[in-house]
């Protein structure tokens, strides 16, 4: 292992775990050290088919594996020995209770955005705050709504284009592999209070932000959708707000023209693509639907919830890691080994 | 039949024809002649089990009714001849290439919000253009979201708190009953312009309105739902906010909080009224969502697209007979008689 | 009151609850005394708009009910002292948590087919067993899969048709007015084991009927729709199994070719037909599936969850009450009651 | 290039072209030489994306290619003239109309089945018609229900178990890219025939096969899943009958109780397990759903409707070639190249 090889672990083996799992592989400057996990089911039977190492929180789970014939590697104590950065992908709470154990075993860490801001005292999306990151003990990645919305706004905001923004957010009810859990059936459900919690979440990383946010559930499983409202600092043509856009490398225009005007076309072309899981990591802004009329600017886009976090938490191990101190580096490097922004179009 | 009985006709035995239909027959102050429709099945046999005279568009649809068992009572100018109002709710531009017939026939008409303005020249929501129609022709019930827009922006607009109001509609992609048409399975569509066409056609209503909209269609067959940013002419109070609202007798209140928090608790109350096919006449507002911050006011409301412009196409009616020359009257009468607002909270 | 009728008492004023509630308002031969239910929010609310008398399970209840302004009568000891017959409506294990109960009370009693056999000891479906249930303590109306299969088969077998039958039921997931229990989105789950539990639920209600079953949910809350593979006793004719089913007053035959073949469709007619809550309580056969070949017969039908259960619990307890001694002509009273078979087809 | 590559075209670059591009590049002893369909959009820019070249119909969709950038090589009979067999995959009808052209290019030609049988004489499943079709000019790989209904009877004829089999298809309505056609919204519809027509294409394939099915639509995008009713040759023990599905590869068994009963779940782990778009290309047999009851045989299982007939293609190219003339070794190279029967449980 090249000495400055980081060496990861995962708590987790869901949705977002696995995913990180993939990335870490993904990169030439990291490895994975193995993940854990409570479960000794199809799930972590699918890890070790893909030859990640296993590892049991407790005993009791390290048994129930070995019995499973997954091969357990140890538990979690064994995998905090072995690593320089844990990222917890535990279901909301969980990061938070494990923060002590990590700092304990003098252990870098990165939580999710289930967790609260204070969990960490940081919250990080690649683009606004990876210089704060570098070389602190642990950080939070923002959820998937709130990183969306704080790369569009950023790169707004970089352009000194934006004064306020307000958003409907369109949430996707449950994940597409869950049967039983936050399934809606042919209704619409409004979150109970306005704001919404994305917005103040996006203060979290940038105080500075004038938003706010409703949110409605939607009965599909595939990824959100944001419709937005903002004023912008100025007049602007539309041209100059494109070209802010593009100040983010991981918002990606693509065109309803194209036959691309829908959540489902769009993972379609990711899977045809070849990326993994069809995830797609970018915010996918339909530039179709980019309106500026005087100073007040109207646009859509979707949200990829389980894919868009991954480049950001990876940004992420390696501010911590102050293995790269330049954002601008680590955010290529991470594009360039998830396929950001190969697009042919 | 009282010397004023308004004489109707309905054009269009579907989702809003057979709504206008009912809705005619509980009027005291009108007579429903017969419906002409180009079926002869499942749905006029329907019309004809509730004891509704049927009239065939053709000679040859009168005679595939009449092999059906359905005995058509003539064809679409015999029922012309019975009627003062005819209400066209054929499918988009029926209505317009029907204009000159009724005018030919001496007949006044209402058609539904599917045809252009100009098709009328005039477009009505009762709590704003009734004193416009009278006497009129014609007129024309604009759409299920434009009445939804005028009645909640009107009733803000009357309390002089309306400076600009943008909005999100989460739109239903196909009605409940239909199978095959427009339905949409695990997506979300936007539409592929922004302002969607909604936001110009409240203007036909009332030419200085600010508003724009948003529209995406989402996987449900219920209702549809907007999510409003409006910006007060003036900071004002949530009371005050309430209070404007109040002054529609179209808008209906109800909390999230009560466990009506989603668009299928509360076509489940309808129905457990005895609301005539679980209709919802009323914009639903979810009043624990109404929210103020100083001149910024957010809200979010239910709109069900088959049922709201019942009670407009009804007062359209009447205005255009003149047989009621004051409004609110008109409104109470059309209230009345289809049970609104006589809501137990 | 006359001197014969049925004081009928409902616990439980959810998806069934309700519908007994309005059944028994319904029959001229019972009166509904009132309901008890531990909400004191829009549900009951409703109740009482309908006029309906409200009871708390206990005093908290009802303190919480007057709070809310509902004008409680009373709680569930108050109820039963005012009634010859409660139906528990309850969620599964509360029918047969009160059984002990309604007997201590002196109370008959009905449950519903969340309840096991043996809670009553008596299964019921009046074209099978009413004559069983006259003059019992208790019986329990099973459930509406269970009620549809024993609708069918009985109506075969008493045309000495009946050999053996194997069925899939296509599950709806969940209710309509459900937003967050048992929800899946875009996936369908088989029952974990074959056969499922309908057989043998059917078999309570008729020991002999040889009947196996494979049940799977699918992602929509309008109906379930039942695929039937049956061998018949001998070799017969179409038209000869088309008169055994008419043996049922509560099978309707419908036609796919009538623009009827999908679940959606056949409860739109309902509600044009004015049925309250758009009620299907036939099992629906689609006449233009029944097949015959040689002794196979092939068909399908669809069974509306909330409604198919609602006449049997009015038969069940005419039966108890024993008031009518001849099923016959208690099942032609309920249907009568509630426009069963009153079909223009 | 080897002397014996096979060098294949694909008409039609949609839901099965582009899987069967994709399938080709992974056989050793296949080159795919190019794709010809009538789009200009992001679907054949993808097949670019992929490094994929590109054929236009005609002159006029080759200038539309040029046009959009994506480099066309030439036009349909450009594609003709350097491949051994062409696979068509357009919608139903393309095929029987290029068969022709086909035939007087002098190329072999696999058609899918949306096509008549008539179109090519032969329909082929690997395990059961490989051999007829060696050295053919032409065949029909059957549709993706068909397929898994012979490969599953074939595996329990060859055991000498099959007396007779019934059958339920639930069908996935539409697929999952695809937002605006045969889209159906919270209900069920089931085919307007029994038989469907499945069982009578299973008797193209293998006219002994006593087989009745019934096929109902379902809302869901994800694959169909199927139940049946087995009447066994003789009284069976259920190690016998999971015996004899094991004497097909392309039968995985999983089980509900591995957390993996629902459609999405297994989909789920296929992606999990890298497969190319999440394809499952096995029956999947839910191990602890078959039951045997005498000579009485009850299963369920799922079928991945987009990718279960690519292998089968494989072996049909394979087979028209006669480059291979041993069944078993062509399913097993596809297999391998496929990632087929590779499963960890």
């Amino acid at each position: 292992m090249p000495h400055d090889t980081i060496r990861v672990g995962v708590n987790g083996y869901g949705a977002i775990g696995k995913r990180v799992a993939d990335a870490v592989i993904a990169q030439p400057d990291m490895v994975l050290i193995g993940v854990v996990d409570v479960a000794a089911d199809w799930r972590t039977a699918t890890a070790r088919a893909r030859g990640i190492a296993l590892y049991g929180t407790e005993a009791e789970r390290v048994a129930a594996m070995a019995d499973a014939g997954l091969q357990p590697s140890g538990d979690f104590d064994d995998l905090l020995r072995g690593v320089d950065v844990m990222v917890d992908c535990g279901p909301k709470g969980v990061g938070a209770g494990n923060a002590d154990r990590y700092r304990g075993a003098g252990v870098k860490f990165v939580v999710q955005g289930g967790e609260k801001h204070e969990v960490t005292g940081h919250s990080f999306v690649a683009e606004s705050s990876y210089d704060e990151a570098i070389g602190r003990d642990c950080t939070r990645v923002v959820s998937c709504n709130t990183t969306s919305i704080v790369r569009t706004l950023t790169a707004l905001q970089r352009a000194e284009l934006l004064r306020r923004a307000r958003g409907t957010l369109l949430r996707r009810a449950t994940d597409p592999w869950e049967s039983h859990l936050g399934g809606i059936m042919n209704t619409v459900v409004p979150e109970p209070t306005i704001p919404s919690h994305q917005a103040p979440d996006a203060r979290t990383v940038d105080p500075g932000l004038d938003v706010v946010t409703i949110a409605v559930k939607v009965p599909e499983t595939l990824a959100h959708l944001h419709c937005w409202y903002v004023e912008l600092a100025r007049p602007a043509g539309r041209d100059e707000v494109l070209e802010a856009f593009s100040g983010s490398t991981r918002i990606e225009r693509l065109r309803i023209d194209q036959g691309l005007g829908a959540l489902n076309s769009v993972k379609e072309r990711a899977s045809d693509l070849g990326r993994s899981r069809s995830d797609v990591y970018e915010v996918v802004l339909w530039e179709d639907l980019v309106t500026v009329d005087g100073s007040e600017l109207f646009y859509a886009y979707m949200v990829d919830n389980q894919a868009i976090v991954i480049p950001e938490t990876i940004d992420a191990i390696r501010a911590l890691s102050a293995t790269e101190r330049d954002a601008e580096a680590s955010i290529a490097n991470t594009n360039a080994a998830l396929g950001i922004a190969r697009s042919f179009w």
